[in-house]
């Protein structure tokens, strides 16, 4: 964490957030929201996904956009990468980071990784081994931390058994994610304290979707519980993900430093919503341009 | 309050809400949406204004709405009374509670209400006395508590005043409002604790807006200063106010009793946003209706 930076903010739109739109969006449009975000002073980025083009054809342009963007040496550049395959693409494409994932739900992993939680994490032993011996950072997502469409409420030692597999495994961060959006503010504190008895709070990040309108109030409750580091897309008209911009909105009101400029932001929101004709879902983002538009 | 209801919910909506639509609202209309949060099981229910109609056509026919609703013998109807002759009209309705209103901001008041705060409140105290004489409670409402759009900041000894002379004037309950929507978390908790050192705590409600998205965050922030009445409308497509849907998804979530049937409440918001033909915006009530539909 840089002096001053009492927050880290991971930008995920440009993995994350464009993943869910059905038509391609260009390569050379995804690099100039990567270096938008990169000036905008993000200290992490996720940039690309390194999965078979034939899953997620949107991200298959990965190593196009990993060399034509202008990196900052203290941004940290991240990928999403299922197997080995896509560790040798992010080694090539010289990503600072990866990311690997699972979920807190057996059924969720079955259903959506193909395999129970315990083979998901073995798959990954080669994978993050590798990436460590190269240098790499190591990023473990988890889905599901807050409830799961399949089989509903998930256990908070489920949670906790697989930030312990993460933690075996090397990971430097870990991520709780709610995929669904349905965690509340105080199930959030207890989550969170029952992560942070198996990894050390500072290098957990909370990921929140704002699927019930509740995320702004969940990264409050995480916040409170001692995460630091939150990962957000800047809005681009899906629900789900809660905007970037919300976050910074709440971050510079409770006076805590994220070394992120939010204008710079509401720009670079503004570009992609234009660049893919979609209105922006951040409340803050459209007031702060409706301020400016009657200033 | 009653026994098994730790929050207590005022539902703003047919008069908050539907005021600030610009075509006129039927009367039944009006009607059967109370009666539908009647059903819902709120305690408390603003639903009319007796403002001139020359200022609000859309509320001009308050009567009608007060005499045709059916009325649950728990449940609070208010009304918002600017003078001596709405309160008349809210006697002659037969209104439980009245609703004066002022603001924590001088700019805000000279601009908004045409006088200075300390007048503001002077003008009210007649309508307060008489009021009480005749067995109503009042509320009294403070608009910019977290912020103004004229001066900005307002001092949290700014609130603390205001609501020392609601204090002072009578009032059963008092508002905190963030009518423009621009507090954050920290801040809700710091005017919370100002106004308690004046008034009650489990007396004053806190009324916030999302503008920024900060709605929700604030709400847990203010409960866990120790706030357990909340106002909000269901959501009715307008930005501005949270929507009732978002908060009780929260309450349900955080195991905090309202009373309140979140199902019922859903259906209410769908009933009066085809009746105004304008989609709903809870992210809660979409969620909602959208498992419903696939279900």
């Amino acid at each position: 964490m840089e002096i001053g930076r009492e927050v880290k903010i991971v930008e995920v739109g440009p993995r994350d957030g464009l993943q869910a739109e059905s038509d391609i969006v260009p390569t050379k449009v995804k690099i100039e929201l990567i270096d938008r975000l990169t000036r905008a002073g993000f200290a992490n980025i996720e940039a690309a996904s390194f999965v078979s083009p034939r899953w997620v054809p949107q991200m298959a342009d990965g190593p196009a956009v990993m060399a034509g963007i202008s990196r900052n040496e203290s941004t940290v550049y991240s990928a999403l990468v299922p197997n080995l395959k896509g560790l040798e693409h992010a080694l090539e494409s010289q990503v600072d980071e990866i990311v690997v994932f699972g979920a807190a739900s057996e059924a969720f992993s079955q259903r959506n990784i193909n395999c129970s939680i315990e083979e998901s994490v073995s798959r990954f032993l080669d994978v993050v081994r590798m990436a460590k011996a190269r240098g790499l950072r190591v990023r473990g997502s988890i889905s599901c931390c807050f409830g799961c469409p399949y089989q509903g409420d998930v256990p908070v030692n489920s949670v906790a058994d697989m930030v312990r597999r993460f933690a075996e495994l090397g990971c430097d961060e870990i991520d709780l994610a709610d995929t669904i959006g349905v965690g509340t503010a105080k199930q959030v504190g207890r989550v969170v304290a029952a992560a942070s008895r198996e990894f050390p709070t500072t290098q957990i990040a909370g990921h929140f979707h704002d699927t019930y309108g509740q995320a702004l109030a969940n990264i409050v409750s995480a916040y409170d519980a001692g995460l630091r580091i939150f990962g957000c897309p800047f809005a681009k008209g899906a629900t789900g993900n809660v905007a970037t911009e919300d976050v910074l909105y709440l971050m510079r009101g409770m006076g805590v430093e994220t070394g992120i400029d939010l204008d710079t932001v509401v720009d670079a929101a503004s570009f992609i919503s234009s660049a893919i004709a979609r209105p922006s879902s951040s409340r803050a983002g459209r007031a702060l341009l409706a301020k400016r538009t009657a200033a």
